[in-house]
């Protein structure tokens, strides 16, 4: 049977307030789950100010869900009632083209469903994210989470984790290898904590020195402020991997310079911006620019097991459903350190 | 003894004549060359013009060298005299770096000595390049030329070809692979060649029909105008490998929906400005921009050996040096199928 359940939802680019959504019924596969917490994402703010396209209003945001599962179809056995349970940014895929096919469904190339704001194939409504009391999903979409991570530090895994996972495991990140994180926010701290539980060592290039205790404290080996010109000097060709997670435009060549041969640079922030390169940055040392978006499910769900076996936990700040708008000011101004995740029991 | 040889330099950027110079006296590790044929690439229009950077005139450009050895050092063991050999792009480099030491000699972090227009550890001069009659150069940079193939045609596989090989083989062009080659001049006819000699299906793109027979009669698969708009949607996500060897700017985001997941573009072209890559174009498949620059020894021995095997030659105009000008000037008007090789005899 569908559900009415309360939920926050965007009403304007301006403001979420408490609307009240319906859920359908789950089918044979689905699962549906009572979320117990949100994580804040970037997207969500883009999403909901219609900055990346026009959305229609209301809608609920929210890829980073974590929650307990209350009922489940019965093909479900992946799952039970009570397990611990993640959804991320993605709810469905086609299953069918190679991509899905090879396990990386966040490329799907032919109708990858996100978790808020694409037609959903099982009842062509928009889907609604997590801020949210509950939401039903598709077994093959839904994530184990294990015992030894607590659900709010759950949440924010599903997306700032794998986005940073998943390029650090799919260009070999590990023991010998040295790794430089571009900023120091929600992905980035993210990313100095996974590249050391991968193993590699982890330099975090930071606009100022201002984190750079806290930075030490997470895990980081080097935190140099690129406010020093000094900087890529010192740092030239160290790195195998270098990970953007900064939207702005940043001086790329410099990050560049600092690749060893056949380095790659991973661009994971999403800036409006064409980026600008020198060819020389590339053809010097076989350098390569990648993009990276999510991971897939099973990827995920290696993440998540790494994380619980070696509790490696997001840094957050939990709050209510009511000041979700605020915290979205602050996220803009970076002004979190370093997660915001929504508590679904205020809402 | 050092030897004074005739050799065609260029006397300021405009012009190019005869000019004697002189070689050093082979020290026991080198082979001293009489060189038979030398190609044209477009890097030494550039050099010569002073297009990179102020260069000190005369200078003997050239890097595509083929030619026989006329006398060797006494600790020379890999070449004897009359042995059919070839020098490229690099006559030195510092051998101790982790790119020397790994066979990827062209990245050397050191002291990469150039064929022409670098400082000569060897004696402190200024290098000349194989527009002359006679060369000394140490064995580690000499390399074999297959007695099957007419060293006419080895010289542009020195430069041209190794530029296309080396992407081809780091990326791993071959059965089962699409390969796209983006300009049909001499980089992009070696890069058809190679890559069906590897065994990748191959689709050039080139602005005009002009060249489509030509292109099919060489080995392409498929020959496409990208004046043609339908052309990119038609070639969606076809290609694992795209090679640029276009210098000047193009919309590569085009190019780029044209790589499947995880597929890369390898810029060996080498545009004065800025590459200009949307963000979006790279993280929607985990699509990478890379550059190379032409190969390590071994790998370009492998090459040679590869076209000595399958008879893969470079397409040639034979010109007399002193035709040297004017083929710049039909070169920079691409003027040419598809590469110019001075006949040495001539000067």
């Amino acid at each position: 049977m569908s559900k009415q359940v309360k939920a926050w939802g965007a009403t304007s680019p301006e403001k979420t307030e408490p609307i009240t959504i319906t859920r359908r019924a789950p089918d044979d596969e689905d699962v549906g789950i009572d979320i117990k917490y949100a994580g804040i994402c970037h997207s969500d703010i883009h999403t909901v100010r219609s900055e990346w396209r026009e959305i229609s209003y209301p809608l609920v945001v929210g890829h980073e869900i974590a929650g307990v599962v209350s009922t489940v179809g019965k093909n479900v056995t992946r799952f039970k009632v009570g397990d611990h349970v993640g959804v991320g940014c993605m709810v469905n895929s086609c299953r069918q083209c190679s991509n899905c096919h090879d396990g990386e469904e966040q490329y799907c190339s032919s109708n990858l469903v996100l978790t808020y704001n694409s037609k959903d194939p099982k009842d062509g409504s928009i889907t609604q994210g997590g801020y949210s009391q509950y939401i039903v999903v598709d077994q093959a979409f839904v994530l184990r989470v294990p015992e030894s991570i607590p659900l709010d530090k759950a949440a924010p895994l599903m997306c700032a984790g794998i986005t940073l996972y998943s390029p650090l495991n799919h260009w070999n990140a590990g023991p010998g290898k040295t790794v430089g994180i571009i900023g120091f926010g929600g992905l980035g701290h993210m990313g100095v904590k996974l590249a050391k539980a991968l193993g590699s060592e982890v330099t975090v290039f930071s606009q100022t020195n201002s984190k750079k205790e806290l930075g030490f404290q997470l895990g980081a080996d080097d935190y140099v402020a690129t406010s020093d010109p000094d900087v890529f000097s010192r740092l030239s060709q160290k790195f195998d991997i270098i990970i953007n997670t900064v939207s702005a435009e940043i001086p790329l060549d410099l990050y560049l310079s600092c690749l060893r041969r056949d380095g790659t640079l991973v661009q994971v922030g999403a800036p409006k911006d064409q980026l600008r390169i020198s060819p020389h940055s590339l053809y010097a040392r076989r350098i390569g620019v990648n993009g990276s978006m999510i991971g897939g499910i099973a990827e995920t769900q290696k993440m998540l097991d790494l994380c619980g076996e070696k509790l490696i936990f997001p840094e957050i700040e939990t709050i209510p459903a009511s000041y979700i708008d605020e915290a979205y000011e602050r996220v803009m101004k970076s002004q979190v350190q370093f997660r915001f995740v929504i508590d679904i029991s205020t809402m």
